[in-house]
């Protein structure tokens, strides 16, 4: 299930940016699952990692590079996660790196490897290094719809997205891809993300911005509250078009940037797993972001919000109630109002007396639906996106097996 | 659905302690949901309620004339929670307490309300008032089992424990009996429990006691991480048994109590929402018990988890991702291990070398789970009671409706 239409946008050439697929069989036979992505020798790579304190082999391996050297080649399979591999993955993520590093001649540690799949299996050495030069080979500027679809595990569609944005120097182009859905039985599925722009921007600098952006954008969505072991998001700026220059250039980019990377991040949500609603949650009046994030995500992971939401049963004391077990100092119920589309649901800690159960009703039926909460405690905001909680959610994590 | 057979204890009497019934058709007519439990003069009584921000008016009622006076009645109703009901709540549940309390000749205060059900709306005063009579001419000390009947929402069984301890003193008879599911819609089901036992305690040794055996008991339970907004647990000591003297009476009266609040508590997972699946989760060597209740309960609410728990498929990596992004500083993964049932999962923070498949299968298709988790780093121990998540849960929670 998914949410909504979607398509895969037409994206420009970023210039240096080659991306090659294979399909390997690492997991099924005739499938892209294997994506090389070239970076020019000149460019700025940044990069943010899952938080989970099992993070896969890969992320061991990709951040100790990163630290090392500046990248030339992401090296992305998917249908397996190589993670809960100990010892043993985190060498064969090395000798995946050190084969695309000989055949592209250059160090293993320029190359940056991505897994998502079934986790806990040793990684398929053998088949990605079969892999590699069939991926080289096709290597183009204009490979990126190949590179979404070969990033994908249970995704039912593809995600992408592209941005221009004028600075005083010119203009710079940024294309973003991503993944993920959940997870899903017995796979452990994980959200994986890459974004290319042609701008001049040093990698300190770009990495601090990319921390910004993913903030606010892929770590504030949540599908099921499972934080993966392989979750990564990289940036790469080939510095091949205009420089960021003056703080306007800066503005507008970090706009695109953050715009870009929500674009991606809604699309996970929407591509949830057994999701039939699109919920954005806007949590205002807290005494800090942190604050309305704790509150946002309080009621984003809440199961009875969640079915109530699959039910488009506008169940207000669900709601409610998450918000009051948040964990809030301090919290002054009588000053808390909610918000269901432009119905107003509580107001002073109860329901509103302008509520009707029809308005609740024809919010809730919607399949884009935006639920606002005001503390009454600060001028803090912050916005988190999730999904229902529906029988596909079950059978899909549940039945796969049986 | 419920995990396993169950079947309501015979209770002795608890002397002075008596429990009256009615039919109030508060909700569903003809339905046992209004009970009366009336308290000798000479007890001391206890109790806790939800840490909800959100809790119900009769939470709030309860907790000032507990404040206020020593309690002689109890008064329960189910089919509504005077939740999210405001000032109109308060009074509502205020003029209840008044009505009993003219009827029984006491203060308003000396009765302490509780209510579960349907959250948002007004309380249905007058058929609990009518109901008040009935429920008071059928007091008597044999009536646990109707009591225990009377308090139930969405429960589909009884539930109901009982213990007798030696003191130096003599024998101490303990009553218990709890409600409780999850939660349902358009309902906030709430968990309840209800204590008596004769020993002589004053309140605040009582209360201090409770509190810690709650800790370990109902507050130590999750079916779906919504804490409501109506819990409460009551303890009485009527103090016409023996007294609680020497240190060895106070750790049996305390064990006591507390595996008899643990019997009521693991009674209500075992008739969670659409439960196939009766769950331990034991987390070892933590620095602080804290610490191993925030990996027990992260645990305990993953999705993942929980989908796989019902599909009797060991899942480990999901228990494994579970564990890592739980909120533990400086988490060492190589150092974890956990087993499943009487099989080695995890070991030095992956798959233990010796687990195969078909052992983990066989301990999943158990109903009742034991998941030892040992974070090696302290001596510090935890356990959490849960329930697996099932398309029954989803059904009850957003078919209801429908």
């Amino acid at each position: 299930m998914a949410v909504g239409e979607a398509s895969f946008p037409s994206m420009p050439s970023i210039g240096g940016v080659r991306l090659g697929t294979a399909a390997a069989g690492i997991k099924k036979p005739g499938r892209r699952d294997l994506v090389v992505i070239e970076i020019p020798e000149s460019a700025s790579v940044a990069a943010t990692f899952t938080r989970n304190a099992f993070c896969a082999a890969p992320v061991h391996v990709a951040k100790a590079h990163l630290s090392q050297q500046s990248a030339r080649y992401l090296l992305i399979n998917t249908g397996n996660a190589n993670a809960g591999t100990g010892a043993a993955g985190l060498r064969d993520a090395e000798r995946c790196c050190a084969a695309l590093g000989e055949l592209a001649g250059v160090e293993p540690e320029t190359v940056l490897p991505f897994s998502t799949g079934v986790i806990g299996e040793p990684l398929p050495v053998e088949r990605i290094v079969a892999g590699l030069e069939p991926a080289l080979a096709a290597l183009a500027e204009d490979q990126w719809a190949a590179a979404a679809e070969g990033i994908l595990t249970t995704d039912t569609r593809t995600k992408g997205a592209t941005r221009q944005v004028e600075l005083s120097g010119g203009t710079v182009t940024l294309n973003g891809i991503s993944k993920g859905s959940g997870m899903i039985c017995p796979n452990m599925a994980t959200m994986l993300g890459f974004v290319a722009c042609d701008a001049a921007v040093d990698a300190e600098t770009l990495t601090e911005w990319l921390q910004e952006a993913v903030k606010v954008s892929f770590n504030a969505i949540t599908v099921d509250s499972d934080t993966s072991t392989n979750d990564a998001c990289t940036l790469i700026a080939t510095g091949r078009g205009p420089a960021v220059q003056t703080a306007e250039d800066e503005q507008r980019f970090r706009t695109a940037l953050t715009t870009l990377l929500t674009e991606l991040a809604q699309a996970i949500i929407r591509d949830a797993e057994g999701a039939t609603k699109f919920v954005t949650i806007d949590v205002e009046q807290a005494t800090s972001v942190e604050e309305a994030r704790e509150v946002a995500f309080t009621v984003a992971h809440s199961p009875l919000v969640k079915t109530a939401l699959y039910a488009s049963d506008a169940n207000w004391g669900r709601i409610l109630a998450a918000v009051g077990r948040a964990p809030v100092e301090a919290l002054d119920v009588d000053k808390i109002g909610i918000d269901l589309g432009d119905v107003r649901l509580v107001e002073n800690g109860g329901r509103a007396d302008s509520y009707t159960e029809e308005a609740g009703s024809r919010v809730m039926a919607q399949e884009e639906i935006v639920i606002r909460i005001q503390l009454g405690r600060g001028d803090a905001v912050a916005t988190v996106w999730t999904s229902d909680l529906s029988h596909d959610y079950v059978s899909i994590n549940a039945d796969y097996r049986s």
